[in-house]
């Protein structure tokens, strides 16, 4: 396979927009990675892309078939192949792997990944649909089970199984708050205290309304390419090190573990693997924090710590911004905001920053940077992508 | 890029089947692909499995999310990557490439590709729901124009460019209940007279029911890998010769054409390139008639003929059966069925019939096969899918 590049990325502002569409929310990632592009005239860009990777859940239905050309001609983009990839949250992170594929196998120089999701729209009914259409609906949806009902079956038997209190979730939402704070992008822009997250409406005990990720519109994009054109376009740009994908039972009572994410352990492996660096080696990482239990698992799936460790490493601070491995320095999908599709392509849009010394303020982490990892995860766990990226050296 | 073979393939019946799920329909399709691999017992073959790419327009929206690790887990495939990839009524086309594109990379040397839809079960005002939203949403489906009122604008311009009458159209359904007649898992096991065809009640001026395909619950898979495993299995395969696709706008009125589709020009030029051959030296394919203009229009698109000359190609006998070209021999999505993921996958396991005289009776086409062509089309045009296929000479 052939070395693939992360040429530029951008990205809408996340948050409510009842007055944009999907196609305005594409169009607005779309420029602002035109403007990390300074060298290249947009319609020769548009001229040189060879095919579109879009990443969505197609939340609402509204427009559900075929919205990869449909974004893709917004773009002036020409007759080229435009494919859709789904797999319910982790949709961006799927069609970046697609992208990289595309290119590695050398079919493709330059590709574009897209992630979008319009989901503010949508009535409580219809939101609690498209999300309980993410787990398994004969055995999840139909029976009642929520999406935050899943994640609060897997925090309660985590906390009893480490005899750990509700607190430690709450303290994943304040460190995420405080990231997406300084995150001109985030929907979130607000820090919160311990004591408002722990004292917070309940949604699915233990899980409190500070626990769980927003409803969210908004888009991302990544230009993907062989190194040879990144170093051409002279952006700044990080190499695929090595990414890696897995998949489990949808439904949570049908697995080994409850906590634990089989899906994000084998992707986490296989990534690491390609590389050929394990998880000390991992610099920053945007893991997929859908709720607060989902980043103490991550840290343990993704190898950070070891297992019922996860609360420890936060503690002592060692995934803040200034610690050993920051972890969602852009607000994480807690703050920052979680448009299904889009999240998978964001989280790479943030490592280009934060790599380049661009993210905005305080956000900027201050250690030298040379592996992030992105992780990103499909419903409760029934797919899961992690890919490694690094600053060539 | 290594190399691709098509190793096997199955299907499921094409029909209307209320007491099967997704689930049963992709099993039966995995187990007829099972039946032709006699050599590997199938534990050890889902141990091989790498990768699984799932086309499906989710129809029906019953489990729209994830559907490919949920199809995977059935067949007892464990913790492998699987995508879900989406282009409408292209689904599985595109899914095929994208499984052919991660073999050829060499990052999986083994990948089932399915494509799977239930629609039978569905209200007519969700079929025209979910066949819409195939179209643009906005300047189409909110307008009140349908899928057989889109195709039905190309047919009445078709038929006044070229001066032609609309029996041209009915000769394609007869020539396509006449194949699907020998089929025992096509929708429709009757033949059909001209007069019959040219007499049926209207649908969208000019094209009435005998001018549609109909709507259908089914699946299909197939096993792609390295030449070498392809080998190994023994089971008589095909190699991928060449592959492409296109794209264009998803409203009709943004087309420079209306009755050519130019995404499937685009897919045909960069499949016969991949292939070093032209269309002259196919001599079976597999089209996308989900109505009888589409095939016509295919004809040109594809190269079997010049513009306005496909009523000829037909009228001369020269894609019937035991013609020069045979297309659809199958019976095409308007005969044996067209549930829309599971279509460009489908089309793939009937060409391995023909290359190898497995076409049940007088459905084997009587001529020598070198090169032959699938063709699968996202909605009314939005993307369209090309693949080639030849027999180890």
């Amino acid at each position: 396979m052939r070395e693939v590049a992360v040429i530029a990325g951008g990205q809408s502002a996340f948050g409510s927009f009842p007055q944009m569409s999907i196609k305005e929310l594409f169009l607005a990632a779309y420029e602002d990675m035109l403007a990390s592009i300074p060298n290249v005239e947009p319609p020769h860009l548009a001229g040189l892309i060879e095919a579109v990777y879009v990443g969505t859940l197609g939340c609402g239905g509204f427009q559900i078939g075929q919205s990869a050309p449909l974004l893709a001609k917004e773009a002036g983009l020409g007759d080229i192949p435009c494919v859709r990839v789904e797999n319910a949250c982790a949709s961006g992170g799927f069609a970046l792997q697609q992208g990289i594929i595309a290119v590695a196998s050398g079919l493709y120089d330059l590709v574009l990944v897209a992630g979008v999701e319009k989901m503010c729209d949508l009535s409580a009914n219809k939101i609690r649909y498209w999300l309980g259409v993410s787990g398994d609906t004969e055995y999840e949806r139909l029976a009642g089970l929520t999406f935050a009902g899943i994640y609060a079956l897997m925090a309660n038997r985590y906390l009893y199984d480490y005899k750990l209190k509700r607190e430690v979730l709450s303290q994943v939402a304040v460190k995420n708050h405080e990231n997406g704070s300084h995150n001109p992008k985030a929907q979130f822009l607000r820090k919160i205290t311990l004591e408002q997250a722990v004292n917070a409406p309940m949604v699915a005990d233990p899980l409190n309304i500070f626990d769980c990720s927003p409803i969210t519109d908004g888009a991302a994009v990544v230009l993907l390419g062989t190194i040879e054109l990144a170093r051409r376009f002279n952006t700044g740009f990080l190499k695929v090190a090595g990414f890696g994908a897995g998949s489990d039972a949808l439904a949570v009572f049908n697995r080994k573990s409850i906590t634990s994410l089989e899906a994000s352990v084998k992707a986490a492996q296989s990534a690491y693997a390609m590389a050929g660096i394990g998880p000390r080696d991992i610099d920053i990482a945007e893991v997929h924090d859908c709720f607060t239990i989902a980043e103490l698992i991550a840290y343990e799936d993704l190898g950070f710590c070891p297992r019922g460790k996860a609360a420890l490493l936060l503690e002592k601070g060692e995934t803040f911004r200034n610690g050993r491995l920051p972890v969602n320095a852009s607000g994480g999908l807690k703050s920052k905001g979680h448009p299904l599709g889009a999240t998978g392509v964001g989280q790479v849009v943030e490592l280009l920053k934060q790599f380049y010394g661009k993210a905005e303020g305080k956000r900027q982490v201050p250690k030298e940077l040379r592996y992030g990892l992105t992780h990103n995860v499909g419903g409760s766990g029934g797919t899961a992508a992690v890919t490694i990226l690094t600053k060539e050296q």
